[in-house]
């Protein structure tokens, strides 16, 4: 049987979500729940293959088990013998072949600023300090120009192959004092690529780069003239969905 | 000169804010910030000696200096050296004869819970999980008894001397959902009155006790007829009046 699971974790403590040698990874720890509590080896597929350092509220993954007693007792086993950093929200069924990253026809991210005259200690490991203030309506106008089909590669790399095209539906900033939220949502994206463009939006909001000079940036598909990759920490992958 | 200041923390990596041997507490980390900073030996005073991983939106502190660069060169020379745990938010001159314990007139704590089927993993640290469903309306009616002038002993010890009597001005639940917030203001607090009322308030919440029963065990007077103390990470201390 196929199972699909949606998945939160505080990204601070791992190297990112991929298993690899010698580094504690989100892979990691849920194959080795999984195997706890079905006493099978199991390898897990996911949506993104999110940073080291990124957060997640929805993550999706699938495996292939012959656990028989119930979806909801799994997801409850599993909630038990995982730490504290990683849950796993939702547990269903699916079909045979689905897979997480290739059936997935949107995901959504969120990047938060934490924007006040002092830095927060309780808000410092999801959001990055932002002591000065920041020009919201250009910030928008420059988020604006991402929306449609553009190429990216000034904003990042592709995964695999070379197509650095991608589809972006939404690009928005929120203020929620002293937080400002940027949720954008694409096909897919680029490695890094949310980072980059939050970091190049926040010379926008800098007034160091008007609107029309972002335009010129994503225009020039050339990666060395996007603003800094933001830290990971304010990144959050929020939803996939198919 | 005498200088108040307002500290915000992230208790978890403390063993409370009272220095101490041996063991990392906020006000050696402050103490220590502010040698650095003024090159003088100080000794700082606190409004309240929070636990060992209670939190802190607004610690009140104050302490002597022959500083003579500003207040707000203070601050933000304060910031630069202390962890990204601990910030100083504001900072202003007081009387020679000002002390943030003995001075305040109130005290306010909140008390956070996340109410949900599934814990979560971004949210651990400055919360407790409860998974059950919760009587908000029971739990506040409870909250209500404790309004006014009483003997709390059942609920904690006094910090010194033997009198219990407290003076509670407020004492609020309110669901943000999936938040539950406990929010309380007293004169002043027992030791671990908080955690231990709200573990209280919970038995009402899930109609273990019903009001009647928690206005029994206020009057009793007897530490043991309580419910337990809640873990520390749920409890912030808010604000501190003048």
């Amino acid at each position: 049987m196929r199972v699909q699971a949606v998945v939160a974790y505080d990204g601070t403590d791992y190297c990112g979500f991929q298993r690899q040698a010698n580094a504690p990874t989100v892979q990691e720890t849920l194959e080795t729940a999984l195997e706890q509590v079905t006493q099978e080896k199991i390898r897990i597929l996911a949506a993104g293959r999110t940073d080291s350092g990124v957060h997640a509220e929805g993550q999706v993954i699938a495996f292939d088990s012959s656990w028989r007693h119930g979806l909801d007792v799994l997801k409850r086993a599993l909630n038990a013998v995982l730490p504290d950093d990683v849950a796993v929200r939702r547990v269903s069924a699916a079909s045979a072949e689905f897979h997480p990253r290739f059936d997935a026809c949107a995901r959504r991210y969120r990047y938060t600023i934490y924007n006040a005259p002092v830095r927060n200690p309780l808000t410092r490991r999801y959001s990055l300090y932002v002591a000065d203030a920041l020009d919201m309506a250009a910030m928008q106008e420059a988020a604006d120009l991402l929306i449609g089909v553009h190429d990216f590669a000034s904003f990042g790399q592709p995964p695999q192959g070379n197509n650095t095209v991608r589809c972006v539906r939404g690009a928005d900033w929120n203020r929620q004092s002293p937080f400002l939220f940027f949720d954008i949502e694409a096909n897919a994206f680029l490695y890094r690529m949310v980072r980059s463009v939050v970091g190049t939006l926040l010379e926008v909001g800098w007034r160091r780069l008007d609107p029309e000079g972002f335009r010129g940036i994503l225009d020039s598909c050339d990666r060395s003239q996007a603003g800094p990759t933001l830290l990971a920490h304010g990144l959050c992958l929020i939803e996939v969905k198919y």
